[in-house]
């Protein structure tokens, strides 16, 4: 499909890529890109076969130069918060030949950095988010299918070239996943009440018991449902913090309308409403029951 | 062991402690007591040899009443709700022969409930729960080894003869569980943080997501991490409404508490404080590896 897959940043998402793109026969050869602090993942990534090569700082720019007419594709698949600058990096070799793509959790905010970054957003990159992830990052951490049966969502903006749109689509498609279009400000509404918010409860969640149990050792008896209910919290902190700091004029109302559901809980419990208590837990059994009958086919 | 043992309640929690009762051979014959509406899943625990007789209604004081002499245990694993009026029922056969114990999530409303019954509470009767469960109710979910290597928390008033506590611990130890022992203000304060608050914020946020996906489908592309997140919103609604209801006095100031710790969250993002952000995630991440490490060794 690519005579190049070129990653920046080859941990669990990345590597994940590079190994279905592998799998799937979808690239030539797949190239890590990274600065001197990812050395270690990289050289370990090159050692697993994860990838074929891999350049730091300004090898990069070299060596995409040097590639700049060959039919590839670019993933950008760090943080959220270095994207902007890797865009930068590129601008000065940014190719017509070639697909540009991201996997940033938050989508208006990478939009908003290719317009400062190229004045208007380039019509070869499109904006994607891939559903899938775990706890666990780095490299080491990579699946060859997490993207199987995950839903992706592309986020293409009234510039993006539908040619460009539907090579990404068949890419991910490739990979096993179902592709969803959308807009950016739609996807950044709908993640930070699915994905965004339950993060930070879990994190708020532990760092309070966290304290309390400096005193009380209560962890001790916490039990299967708080290491489910808790498992986001053990997410990488730097990622989070770029995702919730990118999204948090969606995320704030949302802790707000929370706080107020707390606080009717708060009222109902005070009051011995038990009938509005059952109806508010029934309520939310059905509706998860409703979301793994429906939603949660493919997998797990 | 015993030579019967009586189980009010054979759900998941009831019928697990009778399969793991049989598989150790702790009693002869294991009753199944039970009501009305009961009465489907009593047969199916005795087709599917989880229990060996049952009874219903007034059918369980004539049972009773015929083994008053016999060495037997009787535990009550019904919702917590219900417990007050099996006490009640119990009364007119209380037997000194007999060792009672329970599995209620909360333990001060059961001693306070067995005062009212009583006047005092029996010295025959050892409050205890098994740190364990399954968001799947019913006797078809219960397990031989729900309670190998899980927490059993012990809460004796000064009235409880040593003697009864120390053959609870021992049944509990051959089910395969770890037996600690505190007062009951300690275990519901403290299950109020690791569980009861948990599920509260679960069931918030599926009731809260759930209004919102009527208008727009939100669901659709919540993944892996909204998934185990609200695992416990699962939980039986009457179980846990009766929990809830039972420990509020516990349950409200977290819920205020936690109130708070969004508010901190909401103030870090709007004044963009990643620095702060960064070191709440981190430190809930650590904690949560520390709670890995420490304390969940034993399975899962």
């Amino acid at each position: 499909m690519f005579a190049r897959l070129g990653i920046f940043g080859v941990g669990l998402i990345g590597g994940s890529i590079a190994k279905a793109a592998r799998l799937n026969q979808l690239a030539n050869t797949i190239i890590g890109y990274g600065r001197e602090q990812d050395l270690v993942n990289l050289k370990l990534a090159k050692q697993l076969g994860v990838i074929d090569e891999y350049f730091i700082n300004d090898a990069i720019i070299a060596d995409l130069k040097n590639h700049s007419q060959s039919n590839d594709c670019i993933i950008i698949a760090t943080p959220v918060a270095s994207i902007e600058s890797i865009l930068q990096l590129l601008k000065p070799v940014w190719s017509d030949n070639s697909i540009y793509s991201d996997v940033g959790s938050t989508k208006v905010n990478i939009i908003e950095a290719a317009q400062r970054v190229f004045g208007t957003v380039p019509t070869n990159l499109v904006p994607a988010h891939p559903i899938a992830g775990a706890e666990n990052s780095g490299v080491q951490a990579a699946l060859n299918d997490l993207f199987v049966n995950r839903r992706l969502i592309i986020t293409p903006t009234n510039n993006t070239n539908p040619q460009a749109v539907a090579i990404i689509k068949q890419f991910w498609q490739q990979l096993g996943s179902s592709i969803f279009e959308m807009s950016a400000q739609h996807h950044d509404s709908i993640l930070a009440a699915t994905s965004h918010l339950p993060h930070l409860l879990a994190f708020a969640l532990v760092d309070m018991l966290g304290h309390k149990n400096e005193q009380s050792d209560i962890l001790k008896y916490a039990a299967g449902g708080f290491k489910d209910f808790t498992r986001i919290a053990s997410s990488d902190p730097t990622m989070w913090t770029a995702i919730c700091s990118a999204n948090k004029t969606e995320i704030i109302p949302l802790l707000e309308q929370y706080k107020n559901e707390l606080t009717k809980l708060q009222s109902l419990l005070s009051s011995d409403n038990s009938d509005e208590l059952f109806a508010l837990f029934n309520y939310a059994k059905q509706t998860r029951q409703h979301f793994l009958e429906q939603f949660d086919k493919p997998k797990e």
